[in-house]
């Protein structure tokens, strides 16, 4: 099953998301207060009975982040296998945890907001997961974790560069099925990060255990797992985004996300 | 003016601190609440009506973290000039910045939390500023960082180990007027950290033009501004929190947290 957020001419509302339309899941806000809503939210999927509309009536700008508000995105950095031992570093014994804010979240085909605080915008494409209740995983995501590499290297930790609103697509929507599969970055329609998801260190399970001795994990809430090698920001000589770029990022199963960066 | 967060039969509510009462202001169900009703909450918390409580006859246990659910709370890093200096380091250029989730508060005379998959848990008494609207610091209140050292250093990022759920006291109260005052921990009575707020590097000014460069502040948001000197870490031999020690912080003009640790 797929389900998606879509902005509506009165807020937003959650929808499974079919072949050929998506059908409105009546009475929530967004897929976020729909997981919130308790462990019948599969039923009430199952059951969508709002309006139906066709996919192809649906504009790029109507689709809202898939959770709009997570009351915790936590990210993960070196999780990529190839890559940590590309780099020379050890596997690490932890996952690398930091966070995002929700104000950072945009929908996956939104502009990317360009900021005149830096020029050293970058992409990460990151298998997402969000989670449901009792620290179960009940679907996949992508997020492309956009980073200002000036900020984010400022100091030891990372929350600045991290953290600039409106950067960072969530979506297209939440899939409850998924094993693994290739993960990838275009600029341009450049190929940039190519990798599979089965190459990550911790997995999902691991992520949810390892947080869940220190933290609760809420409906909703997202771990972003991590990027594989190939951003700008390590290429020699380095590449940043720039306003009117196209950055799609990809993960065979889950759908695209599709950002041009604004000005 | 002082306010405050109690919990009801029924819930919280916030309050006016008075010298000898407190006076509940009607209709909100705490002060991060109150702040995000808009500019005029002074109005309302100057003619609160509500029912009027003996501070006497309030237990310590009915005294709430002064902002239950922020949205954002972030933290500083290394922002004590005589510890930097002490340390051998620079003064830095730019904030150390890290996020602690809403789920780790307790109020200010709440037991922490004690974790059976840490024995490092130690203190670190901070200057908390309160954020209301367009970017303006409302009030201070203390908060006790509380950490737990060894998932701190688990990776470079330090999120695990401030992120114990029910282990950080945030109160007692917000207090509107404060230039500078002595900051202070005792640990069974003992004294551990011992500073004046006025020897921070960034000032609460500072830190939120700087957060504002990328990420709106929202009313009720807590900008933790960071510990002097003395945590049990850097000490010869290191020190940390048993359960039943008891650790109170104090900031002179805010009041002081009282905290038992639990078994």
């Amino acid at each position: 099953m797929k389900i998606g957020t879509i902005r509506t001419g009165t807020g937003t509302a959650p929808v499974v998301v079919g072949e050929h339309d998506v059908t409105v899941i009546e009475s929530f806000d967004d897929v976020g207060t729909l997981l919130a809503s308790g462990p019948g939210w599969r039923d009430l999927a199952d059951n969508a009975g709002g309006p139906t509309i066709p996919l192809a009536e649906l504009e790029p700008s109507q689709w809202a982040p898939v959770i709009p508000r997570p009351s915790k995105i936590i990210c993960v950095g070196l999780n990529y296998r190839n890559h940590i031992l590309e780099m020379g570093r050890e596997l690490p014994a932890y996952p690398t945890l930091f966070t995002k804010y929700p104000e950072t979240l945009i929908g996956p085909f939104d502009p990317i907001r360009w900021s005149s605080h830096s020029t050293h915008l970058d992409w990460e494409a990151e298998l997402a997961v969000v989670m449901g209740w009792d620290a179960e995983i009940v679907g996949y995501t992508i997020m492309n974790d956009v980073t200002l590499r000036d900020f984010q290297y400022h100091t030891t930790q990372w929350l600045p560069g991290k953290n600039f609103a409106g950067t960072t697509p969530l979506g297209p929507y939440l899939t409850t099925a998924f094993t693994h599969g290739r993960i990838s970055t275009t600029v341009n329609g450049e190929l940039m990060q190519d990798s599979v998801t089965s190459d990550l260190v911790f997995s999902p399970a691991e992520l949810v255990t390892y947080i869940s001795r220190f933290l609760p994990l809420a409906p909703g809430d997202v771990i972003a797992t991590g990027t594989p090698g190939g951003v700008g920001h390590a290429r020699k000589p380095p590449v940043y985004l720039r306003p009117g770029d196209v950055v799609q990022t990809e993960i065979d199963g889950l759908g695209s996300l599709r950002n041009v960066v604004g000005s």
